[in-house]
């Protein structure tokens, strides 16, 4: 795994820093408080499985704008935390499955994506030293045999055919008493999970076949206000604005006038905070897909304007998501700057959780991008840099920026998507 | 803490190493299988808040001799591994009570142990990262108002005065909801502590005043006859024999003949285990206080003779356990060699858990002991060592002794006694 850099925490290249450090602050003060009110939250809405939460940090902003429920990327997350993932794998299967013994993963069907790959190898680690037997049940459906693939680590996975016999998934020779689906179910819910007598986990229902992002930043704003008077700040800071619009076509150029229209009323929103703050930065709006993932489909614009004029490539790409679905739904989301750097790169947060328990990170680095564009982007230019830290364990003696309180603080934000994420479940 | 060492795995000074690599092996191949039978135990008898077990590795056999329900120590563990202390305390917490905010940490009274009071101060420490407000009472009774003891490690204790109004405890201005006893009540059960209307986590009940080691141990026995069946391999390699004797007064020298005719059956029976796995040591037994803890009234034998011959200042020793206790109940169990050795030095491994989760340990390091006597004994030379890896990640693709997997059988054995220790705490 020689692309893992552990350093410590990357630069926050800007002077606008007061908001974000008036936010730590409170978090830190506040620190018993919030956990006592995590530990309700829980008992309200447990938490998913597992969760990745993509974080924002503009200095003034620190904000999630993006929320997965079958995360990749374990193998970016530092070695020296897999047992924090051990751990946190027994608790979370004592509670969704206590008499587990064998367990079915169920990865994403892209077999050429070696990173992913590494983070299913990563996953399979960590469950089997959490304790359970462990393979790898694949949906491609031309797989007529298991088929092993050396990965760069060294280590070697082996993707067998999944089966189904009755209502019980099962490989030819393992028959397990769970499945832990670590595909998004972009392109739809296979016929192959339906009325599955063995517990799915998570539920394929939190698949983005059927989930919007705008439906989980309803979730997230009430989440976020109820926080905010938890510790007596403006919800703003960690909470961006949003907007979505009804259907979309791009390529036939369907409801450009809804979009703009509501580019604008967001832009203004966002101005008017600015000035609120005396913010000397230029508002953006991020427009995506409502449904999908790996960011594709995302776009940065500056002006309602900018709706009218795209391109034939830039339509094209926001017409197609992961699995070629048409993008019909769009998400409107406030633009929150990355002013954290790395080498001179812009780089941004991802937070992962296991259970409620913050296991680790990383930042994603990425040479090619400004810092009012998605980082969450193929390419060669893309470097992991590990959380040196844990996110767990803030140090009240310390000042709030110090490193392990501003991993604590990305650890609050992200447990609020967190909440959002599960009360999206619960439904 | 400039006293805390991390390095790798201590050398095993003997070339009896075989039984050992065979138990490790049966550990290895078996993980899966003993994890859920794990998960199975804590379901039936749920694990007790804390605990720290003292093993003895001899390279032929790996055996606990003491378990502490009431662990000091904190302090030597890796601070790598803080950040798994925290997740645990958040697991065990939310088990046993679940609606806890703030915590009142009742320690030991001798207060002029500043290695003691560094593991208090880590406590406090860990259990505040978890989320909790957390404030110490002393049991001291001559305590009329907060008392800071500035620690060597730079940090600052301060135990207050603890109070009772009517069935609850608190202190001047702090109403806890829970009570976290690090008090072994070796001097009994203190009236303060009858009929708290709060939760008292671990319960009185498990302090020396009322425990058994002897209780403990057959308990363990058969634990360790179970283990065994799971694991197809004799018990003996990590059950220690043992025998007790009825009431002893060391002073008057009454009861020696028991003790001998004990020491003798003991001595034998070991012999037997000796000569069946073909282990050219020579038999010893260890005579303790079937209660209390620290060492004290601790003596290794190797004849029934030596009980006779017992000098003044050894039958002091055995007749005065901690806090003054007369021991009357003595335990004779098979000595364990100790044959890891750390720079010349002797050493044995404490392993430490929180609720289930086996969350580190230590070397314990000796100058000035041999291989076979007691190291857990006052005095300069003592050194921790603390665990340069987790015990919970093991690695099926590396040897049944590599350090990981050392480690993890460690963990695997402490679990086992953490078991006896679980249904001795259910009765």
């Amino acid at each position: 795994m020689g692309t893992i850099q552990v350093a410590s925490v990357p630069n926050l290249t800007t002077a606008l820093t007061g908001p974000l450090l008036e936010l730590e602050r409170h978090i830190l003060d506040r620190q018993p408080a919030i956990e006592h009110w995590f530990r309700e939250q829980w008992r309200k809405t447990p938490a998913p499985f597992y969760c990745s939460v993509d974080l924002r940090n503009s200095g003034f902003k620190l904000a999630p704008v993006d929320t997965n429920l079958f995360p990749g990327g374990f193998n970016n997350l530092n070695p020296a935390f897999e047992t924090l993932c051990i751990q946190a794998v027994q608790a979370a299967t004592e509670r969704v499955c206590p008499t587990a013994a064998k367990i079915l993963l169920i990865p994403e069907s892209h077999t050429r994506n070696l990173h992913y790959l590494e983070s299913v190898a990563s996953l399979v680690d960590i469950v089997g030293k959490a304790g359970f037997e462990v393979r790898v049940g694949s949906l491609i459906q031309d797989l007529s045999a298991p088929q092993k693939i050396d990965l760069p680590s060294g280590r070697q996975l082996t993707l067998e055919p999944l089966r189904r016999t009755k209502n019980r998934l099962h490989l030819a020779d393992f028959d397990p008493c769970s499945v832990l689906l670590n595909n998004d179910l972009s392109d739809g819910r296979p016929a192959l999970l339906e009325n599955i007598e063995q517990p799915v986990i998570p539920s394929p229902n939190l698949g983005w076949w059927s989930r919007l992002k705008s439906s989980h930043f309803n979730h997230y704003r009430d989440v976020a206000q109820e926080f905010a008077d938890l510790v007596e700040i403006d919800p703003w800071f960690f909470d961006p604005l949003f907007r979505n619009c009804g259907e979309i076509d791009f390529m036939k150029r369907e409801g450009e006038d809804c979009l703009a229209r509501n580019v604008d009323v967001l832009l203004k929103a966002i101005q008017l905070k600015y000035d609120e703050y005396k913010l000397d930065r230029k508002p953006f709006v991020v427009m995506k897909a409502d449904q999908g993932t790996y960011g594709m489909g995302v776009m940065s614009v500056h002006s309602p304007d900018e709706v009218y004029v795209l391109n034939r490539k830039q339509r094209t790409k926001m017409a197609a998501s992961k699995g070629g679905q048409l993008v019909s739904k769009v998400i409107l989301q406030e633009g929150v700057y990355t002013f954290e750097n790395w080498d001179g790169a812009a780089c941004e947060p991802v937070v992962y959780m296991i259970d409620h328990f913050v296991v680790g990170g990383f930042y994603r680095v990425h040479n090619a991008r400004g810092d009012d564009e998605s980082l969450n982007a193929p390419g060669m230019e893309f470097r992991p840099l590990v959380f040196a830290q844990p996110c767990n364990a803030p140090d009240t003696s310390l000042d709030p920026d110090a490193n392990v309180n501003r991993f604590y603080a990305y650890g609050v934000v992200a447990r609020l998507a967190l909440i959002a994420a599960a009360r999206e479940a619960a439904l």
